[in-house]
C-alpha cells in the first residue's frame, strides 16, 4: 500500500516554516510581500524537482501539474494556500500543500502512472491579512469576484495594487493558466477549532461550510462626564454595546447548539476614564451549516439591538457588511475521504467547517470536499498553532487514498509481470 | 447694590474664546501651548488694565492682587483655569477666571477699597489633557503633587517636559510668588452635569466634591477563531468585560442613588472581526461624597468581577490607578454663598461636584467653596457646551456678593460724606 513519508512532510513543512519567521513569533507570510515570493519560490522549486509542469495564473494562483494516461481527462486538483497572518502558525495553508506535493513524491517513486492527471495548486492570498477581501484566489477563477475588483485593491500596509504587488514578486501569470475541467477538488487543513481534540478524533471529514453574516452596529448615546451625571440620566452607548455582546451569546446557544456568534471589534469614543462613553462600534460575526437558521437569529438579533437601544435611550445604526451562504460539498468525495479514513481505521467525525476555505470557493468550479487534522487548543492564527506529527501525515494518507481512488492508479509493470 | 455686569463677562468671555478655537469645532487651548500662552497673554494684558499686581509662580500659575487696607491681612482668592481639553466649551474654567475679574471691575469702577487683599487666579493645567495628571497648578501649591514630579512630565503629543514648556512660553515664574495666606478661595464653574437644568434652578451651591476611585480591570481568555469554536468551548474575554461593564451599572444603582460608576475606556485585542477576543482592558470610574460608599461598592466590585471570571473561564487581574478621598468644603464659605443666592432670589440647591475642581486641593490651602452654573442638557469637554447669559451672571452675582463680604467693603468716601 502507497503511504505518505512523515519525514518527507515534516521536512517540507519546516522548510517552509523558515520563510517569514516573525522576530515577534510566528510566521508573517502576507501575501504578495517579500516572504511570499519566497515561499512561492520554494513550491516552485519542489513543483519542478517532482516533474511537475508549472504554471501561474493571472491571479498569481501556482499549479503543478502531473499528466494522466487518459487523453483529454478532467484534473484532479489537491492544495489549498502559503500565505500567512501576521504572526501565524507553520501548519495554516502550508500543510495542505505539502500533503499535495506528497501525492505526487508517492507517486514518482513507485513509478506510478495515473488515469487521470493530477495537479498541486497554492491559491493566492487566503488570508485576506494584507489585502481584503481573503480567500481571493479561488474566487476570482470560481467568478466569485471580479477580476478587475481583485487586481486595484490596495494593501493595508503600503497601499500597493494586488496586481502591482503580483508582478513585482513575479508571479503575474497568464489567464490562460487558469485550470481547465476539474474532476474534483480536495484540500487538507487544520481544523482551527477544539472538537477533534476535545472528542480525540484523529481527522475531520468536512461536509461543508458554514454560511456567515457579517455586521456592524453603531451605537449612539451621549458623552457626558463621568461624575456629574447621575446613572439615570446617562446615555451610555457602551452600557448599551455590553448588553448587546451579552445577549448575542444568549441568543447564539438558545437558538441552535451550532450557531456561533461572535463580537470581534469593539471600538469606544471618546475612550476617556472619566467620560461616559457616547459612540460604540461593534461588529457581529454570526455562523451556521444551515442559512435558514443564521436569518431566523438575525431576526432574533436585530429586535434584540433595537430592545436594547430602546431601553438605554441610545441609538442603533445596523449596517450589514457580508453575508456569505453556507456551502455543502460533494457527497461522493466526502465519501471517498470517510471511506479512506475509515479503511486506515482513523478514528474521525464528519463536521461542517466554522471557518472558510479555498475549498468553499471551489466547490462551485469542481465536486469538492475537505479534510481536517486536530489543531492542539483549537488554536490558529497564533504561534501557538500545533498539530501532531502523527495527525499531519494520517491526515496526509487519507488524503492520498481517496486521490489514488480518484486518478485511478495504473497496477505497476513490474506488478503485473510479477 | 453692586452688581456684575452681563456685558462685560460676556464679551470677555467672548475674547478668550477667539483664542484656541479649532476647526474641528469648540476650542483647543491645551496647557502649555501656543494658544494658552495667548489666553494667559490676555488675562496678564486685563489683570494690568485693572491695575492689579500681576506674578507669576514656579508651576506657571497666574496671580492677580488687589491689596487690601488692612496690613498683612490674608487674601480672598477667586478663580478658576483657562486651559482646556480638545475641541472644549467656552466655559469651563474661563467662566471662573472672567467672574473673579468682574469682581475686580465692579470694585473699582465704584472706587471701593476693602479690608482684605482679593487675588484671581488662574490655575495651570488643571484639564490634564496634554499632561498628565490633571489639576496640577493648585495641586503643587497644596502639596498635593512634588514640584519635581510635575516639572518632568512629558507632553502625550511631543512628549516635552512641562517645565521645559512653561519656560519656552514665557510663563515659568518664581517659588516666592505662590500665595501667602489665604482668607478664602472661591471657584466658580460649569456644573458639568444635568441636575441643576433638570430641577429648573440657576445656581448649585457646592458642599464639596466627591471622592473617586479610578481601576483598570485587565481580562485575559483565549483568542480564537469565530467560526470553529463553538460557544460552550469559549474564553472570550469581551463577554466577560461585557458582563462587568452592565453588572457595574447594577452595583451603581442598587448600592446607593448617588453613587456613579463608569466604563470609560474599553480595548479588545485582537480587535478583529472574525476573531474571538482573548484580550480587554476596561477602566473603572466610581465616585460617591462618603469614601465609606465607596469602600463598599468596590468591595461588590471585586467580588462581582471575580465572579464572572470564574463562570467565563478567563483571568482578571485589577489594578488600582487612583483613589482620591472625597473633600469636604467650608462651612463659612458655603453659607456665605448659599446666603448671597437666597439674598438675590435665586433658586439654587446644595450639590456634591462629581468633577474634580482646582477648590478640591485649595481646601488644604484655605477655607474654600464652589458655585455652579447651569449647564445646557449636562455636556461639557464638547463645543456643545453652553451656560446661559441669565445664569453666567446670575452666578457672578453670587461670588462677588459672597467676597464682598469676606474682603469687607469700606463704605464710599463719597456716600460717607453725602
Amino acid at each position: 500500500m502507497l503511504k505518505a513519508s512523515s519525514d518527507r512532510i515534516q521536512s517540507r513543512l519546516a522548510r517552509m516554516a523558515e520563510i517569514g519567521r516573525d522576530p515577534a513569533g510566528g510566521i508573517s507570510r502576507l501575501a504578495l510581500t517579500d516572504e511570499d515570493k519566497q515561499g512561492r519560490d520554494l513550491l516552485v522549486e519542489w513543483m519542478e524537482q517532482l516533474a511537475l509542469d508549472v504554471r501561474i495564473d493571472d491571479v498569481g494562483n501556482i499549479y503543478g501539474r502531473r499528466e494522466g494516461l487518459r487523453a483529454g481527462a478532467p484534473a484532479v486538483m489537491v492544495g489549498s494556500h502559503l500565505d500567512t497572518v501576521p504572526n501565524g502558525g507553520v501548519f495554516d495553508g502550508a500543510m495542505g500543500v505539502v500533503a499535495g506535493l506528497e501525492i505526487v513524491s508517492v507517486l514518482n517513486d513507485a513509478h506510478r502512472k495515473t488515469r487521470y492527471p493530477i495537479e498541486i495548486v497554492s491559491f493566492s492570498n487566503e488570508e485576506g491579512a494584507r489585502f481584503e477581501p481573503s480567500i481571493v484566489g479561488s474566487g476570482v477563477i470560481a467568478g466569485m469576484f471580479s477580476y478587475d475588483y481583485i487586481a486595484n485593491r490596495e494593501a493595508r500596509d503600503d497601499g500597493a495594487r494586488f496586481i502591482d504587488e503580483l508582478e513585482r514578486i513575479g508571479y503575474l501569470g497568464r489567464r490562460g493558466n487558469r485550470p481547465g475541467p476539474l474532476k474534483a477538488f480536495l484540500e487538507y487543513h487544520v481544523e482551527q477549532g477544539p472538537r477533534l481534540e476535545a472528542e480525540q478524533l484523529r481527522c475531520g471529514i468536512v461536509e461543508g461550510v458554514v454560511g456567515f453574516a457579517w455586521l456592524n452596529v453603531e451605537v449612539t448615546g451621549q458623552t457626558d462626564h463621568a461624575g456629574p451625571t447621575p446613572m439615570h440620566m446617562r446615555r451610555d452607548a457602551l452600557v448599551a454595546a455590553a448588553r448587546i455582546t451579552t445577549s448575542l451569546r444568549d441568543i447564539a446557544s438558545w437558538v441552535d447548539p451550532e450557531l456561533v456568534a461572535t463580537v470581534g471589534r469593539l471600538r469606544v469614543r471618546p475612550d476617556v476614564i472619566n467620560a461616559i462613553p457616547g459612540h460604540v462600534v461593534l461588529s457581529l460575526d454570526v455562523r451556521h451549516a444551515n442559512d435558514e437558521t443564521i436569518e431566523s437569529a438575525l431576526t432574533s438579533i436585530r429586535r434584540m439591538i433595537q430592545q436594547v437601544a430602546e431601553q438605554e435611550g441610545v441609538e442603533a445604526r445596523i449596517e450589514e457588511i457580508k453575508i456569505a451562504p453556507a456551502v455543502r460539498f460533494d457527497a461522493v468525495i466526502i465519501d471517498a475521504l470517510e471511506q479512506a479514513a475509515h479503511e486506515l481505521a482513523l478514528p474521525s467525525r464528519r463536521m461542517v467547517s466554522g471557518a472558510g476555505h479555498d475549498a468553499e470557493y471551489m466547490a462551485s468550479l469542481a465536486p469538492s470536499a475537505m479534510i481536517f487534522a486536530p489543531s492542539h487548543g483549537g488554536k490558529s492564527h497564533s504561534p501557538d498553532e500545533w498539530t501532531d506529527r502523527g495527525d499531519v501525515v494520517a491526515g496526509s494518507d487519507v488524503l492520498l487514498r481517496a486521490v489514488l481512488k480518484l486518478i485511478e492508479v495504473e497496477e505497476r509493470e513490474d506488478s503485473r509481470s510479477g
